[in-house]
């Protein structure tokens, strides 16, 4: 058999694989060390007693006749889909029809799988430092020839994010040539910060001057509580034909293990075949969904709908603010710790500079060996992320003064 | 943006939208009329008890901060892993190794991104009729040319099933060129006949000489009733080298709405790269699965591992065998009214020859109309299945009775 020669371009492992192999062969040589994560950015509340009694609820109805369900719709049930169109969009002003959203089990299979709708050739614009899972699945998919020595793959545009913009690139200027699509993350995935909605207008005034598609991925945007900032890139007028929307249940409702989250893909945004027709991505996309996909799990779409009850939007909203909380003290901590720090104000991550020029894995095993803290190298984003640092603010109050408290020895004023 | 230009090589919608089109549409105009559903496959007995209590003790786990789980291990917890490698493999002297199992939220998205493995130029060999799945995720991909005016793919192997091999073909000849990789289904979805072990002894045989893959899709052998027939393609000597198996537990413990199943990629399965060098497939699926999957439900996960308990597998034994005493009456009511009937001995599956010589779609008409029954037509799976009808044997034992007098009625002696 011939194989997709393609996967031979991408690195050994897929990022978060590789920490998790690093602390446990740590772990193992240090069996009586305490390790404090702070790098995958996962959840650790438990889930919301509302969403708890909803999945228990329809558990039970799983368990009678009258109450199983078999196949569900693809796109999600009514009952989720309705919630979703009602309270985050429709609430908010924005007009997103109910056919217009594809519940799924989790962001990352989106993120991954939206790349199928795209031509062969077509090419893709992402951000530098980047979710990993928006440069790989293009890779595998052969939208590019292999990575160069800096780690960059020629056939990709890399927009940098670095401190002169606040880690927000603008649009490229003409001289890159034509980009079919480009990937935006905010609040961003990987550095916490969070674009205003003056650069969003530029991203989606560029988009429709350039006929670019925009992959705009909010999986962070209940962690944002200025009210000025938008929360969905529909709040930008001209956004419904250009640009698809990607949200997850993950970091809203504590469901990392529960997996839930959904796409919407209005129906004015159009692509183009060989012969220059028109297409509406909402067509390809419904045949994609219905075609490789059953269907989330309805107790967890039961599970999902319960957040948005008066109870569990009460319930996750303490939890994201319990999480803000942490990321503030560890803003305030690492910054009189001498640390120069991003993000984490409407955005559950810090994006550290490393201390003295080191190199982020040389940080990372660092703040392994000496904190027993674990965190993300900016390296593991991207050649841009390289002399950065990630870490998460998921965590409980406990460890995350505790991690303070070892880093404050380890780097603090007098020690680094 | 360029769009993938192959999706317009496929028909409008998958098959079982159609379907369920065509039954809305009836059921509109026909308010008052029961139909009963006999069309997509899906199970209809509530989950066992020993799952509802797994899912209901792993969603209260969910709830606490010490038992909460975030983010899984791509592949699968252990607990399940190893439930299915003692359970399905080792306890029948196969040997497939824990890390060779990687579970996912369903067959369906597996059989429909195993291809992302295969060069772009592989060749695939699929059976007609067949499960759509198979073919459209290899349209999708670009595989092949358009479709004929006879519904088939040019770049395509097509292996004919019809009553002359009992809907199980073999290898084909030599005469039809390299084949890259080949499709299997057994027992079939849609014939519901089953391959014996010489037929698939022949397969691998066949496989290893021509360095072909075989992906055998199992997702139906908890219902081989038959100690002789094979259950996994593992159970053939030398498969360990040329197969990939999939597995669900959707029709084995009532999972359609649930989402669990796994995929079986052996070490020893390789493929070439261009230049030549073999390549284990093993690797490939892990990068591919740790990139763009985030793990089934935790919650999922533990109901899955509950089918595996004695209660739970005593339970879900009990839900097959009451599935296949309707099958048996099934074949028995149907045979009786004059119809030609295959399959539904060791499979939910049964298929029908529509009579008169009446198309698929037509008598799926019919079918509606006037007996207020769905089935699937045979040409919804290829230009081999015109002409026959599958019915499942989902449903409860009243429906069932109930669809085969209003048959009866219909088509038996004397009135067809």
């Amino acid at each position: 058999m011939r194989i997709n020669e393609h996967f031979a371009k991408l690195p050994g492992s897929y990022l978060f694989p590789e920490i998790g192999r690093r602390v446990r062969a740590y772990a193992a040589a240090h069996p009586d060390a305490r390790v404090i994560r702070l790098g995958i950015g996962d959840v650790t509340e438990p889930l919301a007693p509302a969403i708890v009694e909803a999945m228990h609820a329809a558990v039970d109805e799983m368990g009678t006749r009258e109450g199983f369900h078999g196949y569900g719709p693809e796109q999600g049930y009514d009952f989720l889909v309705e919630a979703i169109r009602a309270n985050d969009y429709a609430a908010r002003g924005i007009d997103i029809a109910a056919d217009e959203i594809f519940v799924s089990d989790g962001s990352k299979c989106d993120s991954g799988n939206v790349q199928e709708m795209f031509a062969a050739a077509a090419r893709v614009a992402v951000t530098d430092p980047v979710y990993p899972v928006y440069v790989d699945s293009n890779v595998m998919a052969g939208r590019t020839p292999a990575a160069g020595p800096d780690g960059r793959y020629p056939g990709f545009v890399y927009l940098v994010g670095d401190e002169s913009n606040g880690f927000q690139p603008a649009p490229p200027p003409d001289s890159v040539g034509p980009v079919d699509v480009v990937y935006l993350c905010s609040p961003n995935n990987p550095t916490g910060t969070v674009a205003t909605r003056a650069q969003l207008e530029a991203w989606v005034a560029w988009a429709r001057a350039h006929d670019t598609v925009i992959l705009f991925d909010a999986a962070y945007e209940s962690y944002i509580s200025d009210p000025s900032l938008p929360r969905s890139i529909y709040e930008i007028p001209g956004a419904r034909s250009c640009a698809i929307e990607l949200r997850s249940f993950s970091k809203r409702a504590g469901f990392t293990g529960v997996r839930c989250a959904f796409m919407v893909v209005p129906k004015d945004v159009t692509g183009v075949d060989p012969s220059g027709e028109r297409v509406p991505l909402h067509k390809l996309w419904a045949r994609r969904h219905t075609t490789k996909f059953n269907g989330a799990s309805y107790v967890v779409q039961r599970g999902a709908a319960a957040a948005y009850s008066p109870a569990g939007l009460a319930q996750t909203n303490a939890q994201i603010a319990f999480y803000m909380e942490n990321a503030k003290l560890l803003h305030a901590g690492l910054t009189a710790s001498g640390f120069t720090v991003f993000g984490g104000v409407h955005a559950p991550y810090l994006w550290l500079r490393t201390p003295g020029g080191a190199t982020s894995w040389d940080f990372f095993d660092r703040l392994l060996g000496e904190c027993q803290v674990v965190g993300t190298p900016g390296a593991g984003f991207g050649p841009a992320g390289e002399g950065y640092f990630r870490l998460s603010a998921f965590n409980s109050r406990a460890n995350i003064e505790e991690a303070l408290a070892r880093i404050q020895r380890q780097f603090g004023p007098g020690r680094a």
